[in-house]
């Protein structure tokens, strides 16, 4: 496969056409764009072919999808309201502009559902392999939820089922690819079910503006290296410890045909999960149990430093501080 | 050589280890920074190793100098007063820490020249070459610079000499090597001035913001892709054409030992420039000439479409808008 070679300006031509409606004070086409003034939280996350993802098994507008929804989950664990972002693609030669165009459509149909929009960016070309790197921009409501305000007796909670992007890796890793990427209608089951949960995490968008705004949580962190690494992280910038109970941790169904090790291997310590978890005081454990997102308590903060799991026969292990980590992959 | 593998975490204590004192209301360690409020301009700019330099001839603090540079110069072209940045470091496995490290230093001098400072970015291995993308973002004084905004009638002005930094890179294609790079002390005389420069163009801060905040420049542009093709740019956007006075560009010193035919071609299509092109009104003229800023008008903008250079004795020649394409070199 060859590229038709677009140049620069026929790719700025073809994001500008993507996202014309931004509301941005001076969006694509400048030197740089110009926001309205607000207080803005911004992340920035980059996906690259060959580390993150092969194009061998990523289709690309899964890729597209997963690039954006990386980073609206740092700023969901925030408890900012995305806006704005910015795309650098550094584009290698022998990459079909086709696959490029469904990396940017893949991004496109996620923003739309987001409602937030492009406007600007970086294009470069690649010595080798696709880069993908995005800054997002959005406001910050009520007070931001940092790692580091959580307090021992906190409830801590995780916003989605743990372990199914860990085994779909696992799987494109084994050589399975996942044939089409459809934004609109995700798998209904089978493998592909699993293999597009690697690209597709749940919106985190409402919750994490529910838990800043009325000042619920905590503390927050986006699981993306792996639950018990987040964890210890969240803990080290708190000072504090954590206990889990064992079997509140929500294991995805779709781990169903995995032995009881390899499930709580992924639980634990698979990443690229992108739900939330944070600490609530337990004066607002109620409003966050009855609330309508697909929350879990998972256990509480505690005084003691580390992180230890609590069996249902209350034996007590001590988890080690491992997960991913981006130089050792 | 091989790196002694800094983990993560490691580059994260090291990175911010050199910018502690930032005012950002959050910055580097939570899932994302918090700026305050303001009406930001934003503008990204990556450098790729084997697409933009060459650790083989390209000095560390050289690289990290130059790619904050890139970035500053976009936001004096929009007449944004820059603050903050984050930096994404994409790093090959066979990429030594200590060219990092230096990378970082180049930033961290550059950035207290220019009082700005890091509050957050992303880290992540590369399958190859050395990635390093940042964001700026700087407040917007008085009305946002635009390529848009020019009229015919306006000067056309220049804020540096051209032609240097297509020479050098000239040079390093051919085999010249930068063998170290003094952030405080630059060269003095011979190549290695030369090829200094191409790593470090001068400050446009004060002037972008000068231009405006008392209105006067109509439209301005980075130089960066070549004079012709930014000036191009410039034009197409507001909807003029220009005509520039060949005895007016302002050909670097460094340039004296060419042959006047690769004089021009360095001066009008030669990239990396990093210097401001901007347009003024007649009635601020003197107000621009009479100010310390280093600029040189070159010409102005005129009704008819297209670039004319306009010889000492009166022949006019059309200038195609060629220049730096990033796929297509």
């Amino acid at each position: 496969m060859s590229r038709s070679f677009r140049d620069e300006a026929s790719w700025v031509k073809f994001i500008s056409s993507r996202w014309r409606n931004s509301r941005a004070d001076v969006s694509i086409g400048d030197d740089a764009c110009v926001l309205p003034a607000a207080s803005y939280a911004v992340t920035t996350d980059a996906l690259l072919e060959g580390v993150d993802f092969m194009t061998s098994w990523a289709p690309p507008r899964a890729v597209g999808c997963k690039a954006l929804a990386v980073n609206l989950s740092d700023l969901a664990a925030m408890g900012a309201s995305p806006s704005f972002f910015l795309i650098t693609l550094c584009i290698p030669e022998d990459l079909p502009d086709s696959y490029v165009e469904g990396v940017i459509e893949g991004m496109k149909e996620l923003s739309e559902r987001e409602g937030v929009s492009c406007c600007g960016g970086d294009l470069s070309s690649s010595r080798s392999g696709l880069v993908i790197s995005i800054t997002l921009f959005g406001e910050v409501v009520g007070e931001p939820l940092l790692r580091s305000d959580g307090r021992a007796g906190d409830y801590l909670f995780v916003s989605g089922t743990l372990g199914a992007p860990a085994e779909a890796l696992h799987s494109f890793m084994s050589g399975a690819k996942l044939p089409v990427f459809d934004s609109a209608i995700p798998p209904v089951s089978g493998e592909d079910k699993l293999l597009d949960r690697f690209f597709r995490p749940p919106s985190q968008r409402e919750l994490g503006v529910f838990l800043a705004e009325y000042g619920i949580a905590t503390c927050a962190i986006d699981v993306s290296d792996g639950f018990v690494v987040d964890l210890h992280r969240l803990c080290e910038a708190s000072g504090v410890g954590a206990e889990i109970e064992k079997a509140s941790l929500p294991v995805d169904p779709l781990l169903e045909g995995l032995s009881p090790a390899d499930r709580l291997k992924r639980v634990l310590y698979g990443g690229e999960e992108q739900v939330l978890l944070f600490g609530v005081d337990p004066a607002y454990l109620e409003r966050v149990r009855s609330s309508s997102f697909p929350v879990r308590c998972v256990g509480r903060l505690v005084k003691r430093p580390g992180i230890v799991l609590v069996s249902p026969d209350g034996r007590h292990e001590k988890l080690a501080a491992k997960g991913f980590d981006h130089f050792d992959c």
